[in-house]
């Protein structure tokens, strides 16, 4: 099957992050929404799913994406019951992330006048989170392409896949690459696992995660560029003096970016789901502004600093970004040539 | 009926709090496990509660006593599905208090060898919270003698009920003890209201609320007795000009202590219950010692420091239960008299 066929990219290309550039994820939002909007449209049950409708969000964060995303698959979800003149169901929605999340600036910022009953829920999506068969729609957006953890062999120095010198696998050893894809295998499998038991009858799970197109090869991959370049700046602060080199090999970001046919062979092999429909859209194009590379660096350090921070001190992080900003600056083209693609996955359970 | 003869006081009397005095918790928290142990084992209709079991602790706090009742309630309930050879069910836990509760700390503290799905419900719960006919076990344990807010006329100037110059309706006039006692009626009423929906078939509630014995007037309640000198602390810094008294005037605690008899009334009248069980347990003895006086200014204050923060400083508040700690020193009759009561509830839903 040729997935290039199957699933078609669609449009244009350009600068992009997966950060918080703000017309970029406007827009993006603006598509997932309708994405979301639609699969709900045409791939819910509801005649199985009866009330209360319960949903949940995992990978949340603190909102507001979450809060938008949320009121976007109730309205979905009513438009649905309206059409086939059902009373509107009561709404029950789970927000999730990690217990270390901040839950309470999420239940401070919930809007007093929504129309569902929330619940926060700390926890791992990689594991189980919600009793047997007790959701209709299961949505994570932008959380999957996080490893559960830093693949073992990449972090000791006897392995072959030990990640030296570098942060992430993008220009490393195959060794390397393939410890990393098979922790995301392992992952994915795990989140399918858990969903396969906690979806109702009926229900769906609706994935959106950043990922690169079929083919293109790791290294021309947006983000992989941007963490082999923030590598080289690491390492190169290593070489001055500043940061001890043990720190540059011990760090890791647990990220991979996927591609369709590895999700799609993810899936099969777990054969819980079905996929009802996959959809690559690529980066949308913006205007090249100045300050382009400093945005581009904030954005990164926004998602990774978390990592970062275990291991180095604050000043270093800043030195860092500074640095890695001029980088950027300095080399356009390391980040304006995309390869990049937001892998949108509507699943539905396998009848056993 | 003579509810004195139906729910008799059981056993002793002496100096108790509704505080971290750590012993008195300690045998409190004793008889109220096997009071809620009880209450499942002789009332819980497992037949019709099915798979997920779900429970909800609401007022919760951030624990440890969360967790050790939601244990226990679990614990009972596993006991009477083991009784009739059903198969364990899966649990779901719903923690929920206040919005501004702190749930992440919460979340951190969660046990990992936990046999249950954990969820944080942020919301008032005198309004709904969860979907319809959800909840098989709704517990309750030291929240319900929170007023939603303080009754509107106590801290109006031209209401009847104006309550100048106290911090609390215990020696005030009686439209003052009316205007609380109003509000604790209605919101207990609309408590009711929302686990009337809430709860699902064979499903119980189970209150424990601090009181006080029918009979026993207002002001021989310990409870009240430690507001009304609490506020005569406060007075007295006021009128020495370190305090306005405009403050006094605007400061109230909102707590009721109801008496079983009042509780029995507002059931009644609400109708969506019967009670199934009602125990009203005194406070339990414990030895006087010498720091006892401190040990209750520090439980009043961890109890009410909240409700302060919003109107004095800080060093104010210091000073407040330092003048606090010496007035009780002086006087331990004012606190070792008793009056006070934990009055156990066990409510199941009338059906319709």
């Amino acid at each position: 099957m040729d997935s290039s066929k199957a699933y078609p990219m669609k449009g244009g290309d350009g600068i992009s992050s997966y950060t918080k550039n703000s017309s970029y994820q406007k827009s993006l939002s603006d598509v997932a929404m309708s994405l979301i909007s639609d699969a709900v449209a045409e791939k819910l049950d509801v005649l199985a799913c009866g009330t209360p409708f319960r949903i949940a969000d995992l990978g949340c964060s603190i909102g507001p994406n979450t809060l938008i995303v949320v009121e976007n698959i109730i309205k979905s979800v009513q438009l649905k019951y309206d059409e086939y003149s059902f009373p509107t169901p009561e709404f029950q929605v789970f927000f999730n992330d990690h217990a270390s999340n901040d839950f309470n600036t999420l239940f401070k910022t919930l809007p007093s006048n929504k129309h569902y009953h929330a619940a926060g829920v700390p926890g791992s999506f990689y594991t189980r989170l919600f009793p047997r068969a007790s959701l209709h729609v299961i949505h994570s957006s932008f959380a999957l392409h996080w490893l559960s953890k830093v693949p073992q062999g990449v972090i000791e120095k006897d392995s072959r896949a030990w990640n030296k010198g570098r942060l992430h696998y993008g220009g490393a050893d195959n060794e390397v690459v393939m410890a990393y894809r098979e922790q995301h295998m392992k992952d994915v499998d795990g989140f399918l696992k858990a969903r396969a038991e906690e979806v109702a009858s009926g229900g769906m799970v609706v994935v959106l995660v950043p990922g690169r197109p079929n083919g293109v090869p790791h290294l021309e991959c947006i983000g992989n560029v941007l963490f082999e370049v923030l590598g080289c700046c690491l390492l190169a602060m290593a070489k001055e003096g500043k940061i001890e080199e043990e720190k540059v090999d011990s760090l890791n970001i647990p990220i991979y970016y996927s591609s369709p046919n590895e999700l799609e062979e993810i899936v099969d092999r777990n054969g819980c789901f079905r996929i009802e429909k996959m959809e690559v859209m690529p980066h949308i194009a913006e205007p090249e502004t100045k300050d382009a590379a400093g945005r581009l660096a904030m954005g990164v350090r926004v998602g990774v600093e978390g990592v970062l921070k275990g291991c180095l001190q604050e000043e270093t992080i800043d030195e860092l970004f500074e640095s890695y900003r001029k980088r950027l600056e300095q080399v356009p083209s390391l980040y304006s040539s995309g390869g990049a693609a937001i892998i949108f996955l509507v699943l539905a359970k396998k009848e056993s």
